[in-house]
């Protein structure tokens, strides 16, 4: 913006009066300063013709609320997060906020600089996806009072609002869908990751063996880094594969992991789901357009979404309230890619 | 937040100096105002004992400077805006710029309120994606003065900066790609806009027929509504296919439309490219995926991203430049959806 801003000085000294003057018009407490009709509309008329724009800034400073609620997703290119983010829009609309987003790309650093940015921008609340390793910045919030809502992933030694799935069990129902499907070794690809989220779903498919009374092998568990998902979900599947007890299905952490692995699993030409049978978190056009239909851990995202945006409200409303917990289900959408083991011949 | 923030008048009361001193130490600027170190130091801790935090907001009311961005997208669902959004950020982080991003939602009352919303925020600069009839937006911030980069999507008529992909050049190179492979009913499914971008890709499409001298027909082309993809898609294929000149190409648009598309195809048992073959502009995962890969025009996302940066960083720099605008070419990616059309036997 390189033209100067109209000031409200700029506008007293064109109509020849005080700028305290122009001040009460602007905001419209004519009536209470006893500033006369003509007068008042001279001003109007002023800052019509100079293009005079209040300074909302300014305004938010003096009342401490801007109607904006800041989100903060952890991968704003991945679709969960993407369309996470536009219910999370739609829902606060219907409350009168206007939702500003940042995303910190899975970076705690990243994170931190948009949570100042945002808090110097004086958002009334936030609704955060946290990244790994951001404690500190959930517990810097909180020591200052700052309402929030965590989304999706939590810190479950730090007392906060959540909204979250109970991924434990997600995970379980997964594992004992393909155990009840005939299946028994039962690989997994995740994340690396000392997430909360992350180490549930492990832990809710390690228990779905052992309450089957599968013995786990160390190489059915595949954890990736984030930043080389390509090659090391590759040398999983060939560690899977060659393992005396090779795998006879797969469950994929998260939707990206299990694009990345189907495409991997069409290039070794192996066939779902005789092969090799599969169940991903997370729902996604591939999978639907796959020539075998994925089944997949179904997360109610309209109802997450929703859920955090009422949470936040009313953590607005009540500040002092104590922190509300949310946990919701994932529904397995069993098709193609999961069915019934086909007899060895 | 509803901790009463702590003011430098705090600090000033409890140090017992003025505020002025205060304001002197914690800008930093104690040498030339001569306060002494010990009291700058009995400041610095009180200000921490206190948690004072700096007002960066009036700070930035005065600098005028924010280093931040705020980008525009016509909706966040869309992964190709997710993707791109993604590609603004890094980019705008090297150029020290934080992004803060809207998604309007392709609705024209959403986009004026996130700009009026972050123009309220100080940011420095725009990068938009424009949805549908906001035209009159774009004319207002070049009334203001205001600094931006139109993204993806521009108006012919308003002098502006711009990062577009040729898009009837695109379109004309998926109709000829199918004509060269022997496909002579083809098909487009496009959305019912008056956005220039798709009136191009629509233009390019008929261009190609022309040049090739193959006669269109009126049925061979479905203009969607935004809201209601499913059905229109639906009643535009049947139509298609209930030609006398029954198509046997189709070209999607964009990668929305192709993926619902495709779904139908699906549920009618056509197989793809044999009954129908396909090309469709974006690139996505279910395109890799599908059982016949997918044709699809490549959009330069990761340049487009960069140039749109770059342009606004240079623009911030001389908002008085002539407006500077980018086309770029989308790469036809051929792979078996459109393939050699099998002879008639």
């Amino acid at each position: 913006m390189n033209k100067k801003k109209v000031s409200m000085k700029d506008i007293a000294q064109k109509a020849g009066v005080s700028t305290a003057l122009v001040s009460y018009v602007l905001n419209g407490k004519e009536k209470e300063s006893r500033v006369g009709p003509d007068i008042a509309a001279k001003v109007r008329q002023i800052a019509s013709e100079l293009s005079y724009q209040p300074n909302y800034l300014a305004k938010s400073l003096r009342s401490g609320k801007t109607q904006t609620i800041g989100l903060i997703i952890a991968d704003i290119s991945n679709p969960f997060f993407a369309n996470i983010a536009r219910i999370v829009e739609d829902e606060a609309k219907k409350h009168g906020y206007t939702v500003i987003i940042g995303s910190s790309d899975e970076d705690a650093d990243k994170s931190w600089d948009l949570i100042n940015v945002l808090l110097n921008r004086q958002v009334d609340g936030f609704i955060i996806v946290s990244s790994e390793s951001s404690e500190d910045q959930i517990e810097y919030l909180n020591s200052k009072n700052v309402s929030f809502v965590l989304l999706d992933r939590h810190f479950p030694q730090i007392p906060t609002d959540f909204v979250v799935l109970d991924n434990r069990k997600a995970s379980f129902e997964a594992g004992t869908h393909l155990i009840e499907s005939g299946y028994r070794n039962i690989g997994m690809i995740a994340y690396r990751s000392q997430l909360f989220h992350m180490r549930e779903r492990i832990q809710g498919y390690l228990d779905s063996l052992q309450a089957n009374r599968v013995t786990f092998r160390p190489e059915w568990l595949t954890e990736v880094e984030f930043n080389r998902i390509e090659s090391e979900i590759r040398a999983g599947i060939d560690a899977m594969l060659a393992s005396d007890n090779t795998v006879d299905a797969l469950i994929f952490a998260t939707y990206r992991l299990a694009i990345s692995g189907l495409k991997y699993i069409n290039e070794l030409g192996l066939k779902v789901p005789d092969d090799l049978a599969i169940v991903s978190f997370g729902q996604a056009e591939a999978f639907d357009l796959y020539y075998c239909p994925i089944t997949y851990l179904q997360q109610p995202m309209e109802d997450l979404g929703k859920a955090a945006v009422e949470l936040l409200v009313s953590k607005l409303k009540d500040p002092q309230a104590e922190p509300r917990q949310i946990r919701m289900e994932a529904r397995l959408i069993a098709r193609n890619s999961s069915k019934i083991k086909a007899a060895v011949s």
